[in-house]
């Protein structure tokens, strides 16, 4: 099943589910089984829909406006140099420890919003990523217990803003520019995907490929990314990780593949849909 | 006027103002001028109360359990190696940018409340710095409206776990345990302040001074800050800058001065009261 936040026509907040290209309305301007995505992960909904979800009103899927998959999460995690391929490509071979940072909720936007590249950069990058939600309190969680803290899933772009990413030693003011987190379009639930190491992740920007990998080629694998986080900080129903992105990036081009204003940047995964975002310059 | 946010005598959360010990109740539990003393700011209450403030009832500042001076900030950025004493002794001289990372608000205590040293630390350790508490919606801002951007400032300890955060490049994890982000007791409007350059920080381990600078020593301003921070993200009222910490911390000190079980570590800044955490070891 294909759950995603979205703007109804009329421009209301809700969520629901997709289903061959009708969006079912089960959010507040609908069935109101929870006010958000995130209170239907919180109150078990997510993944456990009552037959009766069929009777909410419905949506073509090209009249709705998607959102961040999960508009307000408490917590967003995010990744670093996690795949060999990038760590090769940015000459940061040696991981002891998981790279954490953080985004803020109102850097994102759900798929087909605009990527914003502000006016004061000359160095916006795409990443590609996949994210997982974290479905139940989760506080000093063994990698045993990892995957049974594991909501869903759905594709990211961890859009970067690179020179301010990289004037000082932390990356937080590159990462937080509103309009760079596009999350989604779907959070699917783990358990309609199967095995996440065989899912793919492909990022292409004005169609050609820049990234491919398998999850599997992720270098701390999911458990080790909940065992390390939760052993600093208490992760809640709705929490965001960001598992990091492939080699591939525009940065580490030649020639540069950085991207420009009316850039069309996608990421797909098996099963989770494509996140298309367009470039968008903001003042 | 001193502003706090506390626990009443029987464990309610509100907030208030300490005037000669006594703690006026202006929260839930007593005058309900505002749900927390985040939405006082929001409101414009802050700073501007009416004079039946005094009607409140009140409590011996003895009898309540102080909380972080805002609870629930939306966005806490903290600020790094910004007096060139702290650049010095890390070896960190050239700074093109702020360094800037953050905590998330559950990572905070109040004035008394436990410094909670992890069981998977050795390297635990204090950093006094002066925090700042916004006013109003602020984005874009230049130097020169940045003052007006302010509502009131805080004494902070940024209590480090080293080893976590310099596991790898960014500093996220050793930053963002529970109980290390101490905040309080008092947070006093600007414009009682005067010129918070003149104001002085001390930090105290176990009563012997460890850190000691001026405001005037920032090497990025108060203006500066809010001006790059405001570059990329939106602040609101209640969102928190902690502007750096002044060489003198633990980590860099011949022999170590990091933290043991049972240190009592206080950050004093002129007019804004004195910040004091013990530190206890948790699991």
């Amino acid at each position: 099943m294909k759950y995603a936040s979205f703007l109804t026509p009329t421009g209301s907040s809700t969520w629901g589910v997709s289903i061959d290209g009708q969006a079912f309305d089960l959010g507040p301007t609908g069935l109101n089984l929870a006010r958000t995505l995130r209170s239907a992960v919180e109150q078990g909904i997510f993944g456990e829909l009552p037959a009766s979800f069929r009777t909410a009103p419905t949506y073509a899927e090209s009249d709705i406006e998607f959102l961040p998959a999960i508009t307000d999460p408490g917590k967003i995690i995010c990744i670093g140099v996690n795949y060999r391929s990038h760590q090769e490509e940015s000459g940061k071979t040696e991981q002891k420890a998981p790279t954490v940072f953080t985004r803020f909720a109102d850097s994102q936007m759900g798929h087909l919003q605009a990527a914003q590249m502000p006016a004061t950069t000359t160095k916006f990058d795409y990443e590609g990523e996949m994210a997982l939600v974290i479905g139940k309190e989760a506080f000093h969680v063994s990698e045993d217990e990892a995957f049974g803290c594991v909501a869903g899933y759905a594709a990211y772009n961890d859009l970067s803003v690179r020179d301010w990413q990289l004037a000082a030693s932390q990356w937080i003011p590159g990462k937080n520019f509103p309009g760079t987190g596009g999350f989604g379009p779907y959070l699917v639930p783990a358990a309609d995907l199967g095995d996440v190491n065989e899912l793919t992740l492909e990022t292409r920007v004005n169609g050609e490929t820049r990234q491919k990998a398998s999850v599997s080629d992720l270098y701390f694998t999911i458990p080790q990314l909940i065992a390390y986080v939760t052993g600093f900080t208490r992760l809640s129903p709705g929490d965001v990780i960001v598992t990091g992105t492939p080699g591939g990036v525009g940065l580490f081009m030649q020639p540069s593949g950085l991207l420009s204003e009316g850039d069309v940047v996608e990421v797909e995964i098996t099963g989770l849909g494509t996140l298309r975002n367009t470039v968008e310059l903001v003042a």
